[in-house]
Order: C-alpha cells, then sequence, then structure tokens
C-alpha cells in the first residue's frame, strides 16, 4: 500500500477570525505517530460557497479528507449540507441519535432545543463515530475507495473521537510497518539545553538492528517533549532498539525526566504521594490555588491533599497559616522567612507530612526594585526538613504563576524522590 | 471595487507536526478589521511539488496571496523558488540587500554564513519589504492584476512587517468600506438556545440604513460569544446601524451578557466588586482552588480577594470553615447545608463581604447512586443573603470543575448587579 494523500479541512469563519487553530499541528502529529503526512491543512470559513469548493477540491485529490467543525446544532453548522452535496449522498435521519442527543439534554435537566435535531442526521452509508462529550456524531464516509472523516470542531470532542476510533481505523487501512513510540518529559531545562544532551545520542544510533529512528523536541507549557519513533521490519527488534534508546536517555538525563507518554507533572507527584502513603497541603500566595487547583486535577487527590490555602492578605497569612507578625513587618509578604513560615505553619496546623508554599510576585503590579516581578520564594516542609528556595522567572503574570507552580510541584517530587 | 478575494498559505513542515499554526488567526483578524475577509487559510509543508500546487491554485482563483515562512537561509526554505517557478519571473540578486543582510551579522559579531546570500534575492520586478527583525526581507509581487506578498515565519519579523507595509497597502488598493465589530459574551445558556433568541433579531434587520450585517455565534470553554459585523458606506451610518442592534440584542439577552470584546467572567467579577469596594473569599471543595485561581488570575485581585480555601478533607471543613460535625454526618459533605455553612462560616471568619462555597461530586469516582457525578451546590453568602443553588452538569472530571468554578462566579456576578 502506498502512503495515502490526507488533507484536513478546518471548518469555522472564527479560525479565520481570532480563533488560533490548534486542530493542524495536533492531528498533524498524531499521523505522524502511525507514519503517515498531512500533505495539507486547510482552513475554510462557514459559508457554503467557499466550503464546497474546499470539499471538492480536497476530495478530488486526496484519499482521505478530514473535515472538523460545522457539526453543531445552529445555522451556520453546514459541514453536514455540504459534504452531503458534494459526495452526492443525501442525508438520513437517524431516530436512535436522536434519542441519544435527547437523553443528553435530559441528563442536564434541560429540554432539547428544537435545532440539535439537525444532528441526528448522517450521510447515506456512512458510518456513526460516537462522540461521548458532545451532541455531534462524527462520520466515516467511503466514497469510492477515498474516505471522507467528518469530526466536530470542539478540541474535548474531537480528540477522543481521533484517538478512539479515527486513528485506529488510518493505521488499520494504511499502516504496514512495525513502529515503536517513546516519549519523555523534562522539566526545568530549556528545549535547547534538551536538545544538546539528547542530539549526540540520538545522531550516534540512527540505526539500531536495521531499525530507523526520527525523534523530536518539542516545548509546551513549560514541559520539555522528547519524542522518537523507532520504525523496523519486526516487533521484536523495533521494541528491543526502542529500550536501548531509552536506557542511553535516561542515563543522561537522570530525575529531570518526570514521566513519560503524557504524564503530567501533578499527576507523577499524586502517584508518589499516593504509593508513599503521605499527605500533603499547600499554601498560596501569588500562584492563587494554582498548585491546589493542578493537584485536584487528578481523580481520587483527596487520598493524599488535604487542604489548600490562598493566603492574598497578610491577614490571612498571621490566622491561617501562622507567620508571624514581626515576621510579615520586618521581611515584607515576599521573602525566604514567610515562605518557611507558611509551610511549616500549614504542616503544623493541619498535620500533614509535606506542606508547599509560595509567595512572590506575579506582576504586573507590585514589584520594587528589591522585589521585582518574577521572584518567588517556594518552601517545602517536609518529614526531615523544611527547605526554601528562590527563584526568578520571566514572562507575564499567568506565566510566572504557571512557572511557580510548577517548579513547586518538581520541588515536591525530587523530595519524594529522595532516600528516606 | 468589489472585495478581493485573499488567501492566505503558511509554508513550514513543522506546522504540519507539532507547531501551532497562530498567524491564520492573528493575519485574518487584521484583516477583518479593515473590512477584508480571508476566503482561506491554507497550510502546507516544505516539499516543492506540494508548495507548487498550492501555491498555483492560490494565485489562479484569488486577488491576493499572502505566503507566509520558507524565506529562511536553508536548503528547504523554498518559498523564494516556488514563487518564482509559479510566477516565471526569475530571481533577480540586489547587492545593496546582500549589504544589509552582512551588517546585520557585523552588529552580532558574526560572519555571514555563506547561505544567508540566498536572501538577495527579490523575484524580478518586486518591491521589497523591510524586515527589520530579521534578514529575510519581504516582497510585494504584482503578477497582472493580482497581488503576492511574500512574507518571513517567524512571528516577531512578520507581523511588525505585515502592520507597517502590507495591511496600509491592502487598506489603500481594496478598501473603501466602513465597518463596525462588536462582540458579546453570554455564560449559561447552551450556543443553541443563543442562537434561537439571537437569529430572529439579526435576520429580520438584515439591513438598516443600507448597511449590511453579518454574524456567528461560537461556543468556548462554556462561553457563548455572539460576534457581529456591520458594513456600509460611511462611518455615522454604520455606528448608528451597530448601535441599534446592540441595543435589539441586549433587551433580548439581558443580563446573560456578561461582557463583551474579550472580557472574561473573571474579570467582570473583579471589576464589579472593585467599583463596589466589597471583598470576597472562597470555600471550594470538589474545584480544588479552580476559583482562587480564576479571580487571581486578574493583575490587583488582592484589594477584593482576601482567602481562598481548599477544604478537601472533611477535618479542613471543620476547623477551617466551622462546618458542623453533626452538619456534615447527618447530610454529607456534598449537601445543600454543608454548602450553606462553608460560605456562611468562611464569611464570619474572614470578615467579608461575599463568600463563595463550592462542594460536589467532578468524578470520576465518590458518586452514590443519590449524588451522581455532576451534582454541585453553590453557596453565596453575602451582605444581605445566603443562597445555595443545586446544579448537575455533564462532562468528565476537568469540564465538571470548570462548569461549577465559572457557574460560580456567574452567581457572584448577578449578586453583585442586584438592587442593593
Amino acid at each position: 500500500m502506498t502512503r495515502p494523500r490526507i488533507e484536513l479541512i478546518c471548518v469555522g469563519t472564527e479560525l479565520l477570525t481570532g480563533k488560533v487553530n490548534t486542530h493542524t499541528s495536533a492531528i498533524g502529529q498524531r499521523l505522524g505517530e502511525i507514519g503517515l503526512t498531512l500533505a495539507q491543512g486547510r482552513t475554510v470559513g462557514d459559508g457554503p460557497e467557499l466550503m464546497e469548493e474546499v470539499f471538492s477540491e480536497s476530495l478530488q485529490r486526496s484519499d482521505v479528507v478530514i473535515s472538523a467543525g460545522g457539526l453543531g446544532p445552529t445555522f451556520d453548522d453546514l459541514s453536514r449540507d455540504v459534504w452531503s452535496k458534494v459526495t452526492r449522498r443525501p442525508l438520513t435521519f437517524h431516530p436512535g441519535l436522536l434519542e441519544a442527543i435527547k437523553e443528553r439534554f435530559r441528563q442536564r435537566k434541560i429540554k432539547m432545543p428544537p435545532q440539535n435535531r439537525r444532528q441526528a442526521f448522517l450521510l447515506n452509508r456512512a458510518d456513526e463515530i460516537p462522540n461521548e462529550f458532545g451532541t455531534a456524531p462524527g462520520q466515516f464516509v467511503m466514497v469510492g475507495r477515498k474516505l471522507v472523516i467528518l469530526l466536530p470542531g470542539p478540541s474535548r470532542e474531537l480528540f477522543p473521537m481521533l484517538d478512539q476510533y479515527v486513528m485506529p481505523r488510518l493505521q488499520q487501512l494504511y499502516s504496514r510497518q512495525y513502529s515503536v513510540h517513546k516519549s519523555f518529559h523534562v522539566f526545568g531545562l530549556p528545549e535547547s539545553e534538551v536538545d544538546r544532551m539528547i542530539r549526540p545520542i540520538v545522531t550516534n544510533i540512527l540505526k539500531v538492528k536495521g531499525c530507523s529512528i526520527t525523534h523530536s523536541i518539542l516545548a509546551s507549557q513549560l514541559i520539555i517533549t522528547v519524542r522518537y519513533r523507532v520504525d523496523g521490519a519486526s516487533p521484536a527488534t523495533v521494541f528491543e532498539a526502542a529500550n536501548f534508546l531509552e536506557k542511553k536517555i535516561r542515563t543522561k538525563l537522570g530525575q529531570r525526566i518526570y514521566g513519560k507518554n503524557g504524564d503530567t507533572l501533578e499527576g507523577v507527584v499524586g502517584s508518589l504521594l499516593r504509593s508513599k502513603r503521605k499527605s500533603l497541603a499547600v499554601a498560596e500566595s501569588c500562584t492563587g490555588g494554582l498548585v491546589a487547583k493542578l493537584i485536584t486535577d487528578q481523580p481520587g487527590a483527596s487520598d493524599y491533599f488535604y487542604e489548600g490555602v490562598v493566603s492574598y492578605s497578610n491577614r490571612s497569612k498571621l490566622t491561617r497559616l501562622g507567620v508571624k507578625s514581626e515576621t510579615l513587618q520586618r521581611f515584607g509578604a515576599v521573602s525566604e522567612k514567610v515562605a518557611r513560615e507558611m509551610a511549616a505553619g500549614l504542616k503544623r496546623r493541619v498535620g500533614v507530612d509535606y506542606a508547599l508554599s509560595v509567595t512572590g510576585i506575579a506582576g504586573p503590579t507590585g514589584a520594587t526594585p528589591q522585589k521585582p516581578i518574577g521572584l518567588i520564594y517556594i518552601g517545602l516542609a517536609g518529614v526531615q526538613r523544611t527547605v526554601v528556595k528562590k527563584f526568578y522567572f520571566t514572562g507575564d503574570r499567568s506565566w510566572i504563576r504557571q512557572r511557580a507552580a510548577l517548579t513547586a510541584l518538581d520541588l515536591l517530587r525530587k523530595e519524594l524522590l529522595r532516600p528516606q
């Protein structure tokens, strides 16, 4: 089987007038993981004439067309209708789909608005792609030997459908090589530094046991991800080569690798706390609840997370955390001493094994010549000791808060990994 | 002058394999500001065959083609060469450009690598678009009556060139219309319901004072945005028509409109608290710090936000919030009574004007037959009264938490808007 030509069409006027399209890069990446390539990504507004032009062109010259968006209930959601016209397949009503849509609304104690009925129509002879997170089902449509895939636009609906139904189908249809993917996540190093450390390993081992290796380094939200793919003719050699490479990379990066295959830092910290049967509380000033929010993103976090205090006033630091009034007056709220008392005070009051504290200047206001924007103290009162670390972070308010919160989690992770 | 058909082509394999393309939305937005529309955005990798196909197609059917990327010095930067082929204009060497490129390297105390010489070539009869932030000049190329615009890919080079040279040129060539854009944000209604309410207004008033009106409805992260654009021949009529429409829409949607032009719910709540000189504290269980995080996303939130408590254990609810032990035992942590005591207890202890509380089952664990996933109680202890509302939200853990947090903020917003 030769490689199929695949095009992606994202539908939505908003994507041409201010909303960033993140689908093209993410879908392209997923296709790459199974050895397929996106020939072109196209974005078109909600107008039926332009949609028809773009759909027809893509269908004519491609083997697979993925169409994302325009499956909603409103008048300007036209993908169903335009694909129906382009493929000359009438839309067919499916009573079962309508029931499922009504049921979603019933669960929310809302009556289904009449226009949602449009979502119960599929192109003739299309297969439904179930949508667990929304009312718009996707569709697989074979048009001769070509495959058209209709998906809804919202990420939280599209990506589960892509992973669960679309990628397996494409892999089954077009992929004949064996391949293994691995990815590692690193926190606390710049992308260029990770590149410098990894590149000699990967380039010196371009071929292991006849397998070919491709790699990439991707920075996103302060997390650096090293990904590589090993392709070869048999599962055994591919597996062996991938493991050999993993060992080399792990030896080089050590504990700076916090996880793999999509692990989050908060997830890894949660798993460590659970497996070691340790409890946690957090006291936050400048991060304003972000550390607690990340920790409680994990289902079942109540097993190890007892309490968070967002002390956004001096009074709260005094009464809730037991910071001393004289410490606040002498050193100010953003200081090594206050970070230490926040962590130690909270640990004592809540009776947990670990208490984290964060205090700093996230900006854009609140800076002084001595305490610039980006100055952050992170405290950790632990089983054996209390440590405070000082950081200077760059970026805007949201970036500094994000960096401070993740750095706090990483500090806790490393402490949990120390031999006790 | 009729409206030109404009297409944007972004060149770069990385945009199809993991890097997010932010140019399309940003350029589309800028065009919209001068009354022009992007007919299509296309993304293509660095391969010359596909580039040629895409460039030719776009040139054939459009009046303006903007091509971004592929002007760098390396072997895979092929936009110059492919455009030369497609337009049949040979590349011409410009000694002055080479001098300018060499000068940039001299300033950085680096010798110019030989491959940068490629950047001193323009298509025959092209006008240079100066690039202050990089070595790759842009180009304006008139091909018959069509305009091709070559720009470099990096944002910090592209956008200054766009704003200083490209947009003024396009405005001069094509813009004869005046236009006004407005957008409103609604929380707490499904997209289809907003559509049902808005559509009769917009379709009945398709023409006001000779202006044409286009509108769209966009759902993103639980916020529904209604956007419309009014185009007409004079600023006065456009302005008048836009205001007339705004009045109609505001009358229909009332307080369900929480803001406009990119306002966030947390920003609006913060502004209301600040202008009314009211203070706030929040007690969170299932949202785990998300409400506090959203509130403190606002710079200067310490003016009105005093404290957040993330009570992830019963003990924390007892000791920190003053929930009664018998209330917890009799009704459970997820109950109307506990939500009420959390809000009232926190308000009393911190001494604020308003205290919000959230308790519920975010899932996937923790549900019982009586208390399903998605059951959330939100309490608000205010200046005059304490209210608790019960909700059933659908979706996964992250979605339920997001919905609960925003609903809590919206409840506070409406309370702040009540006549005191």
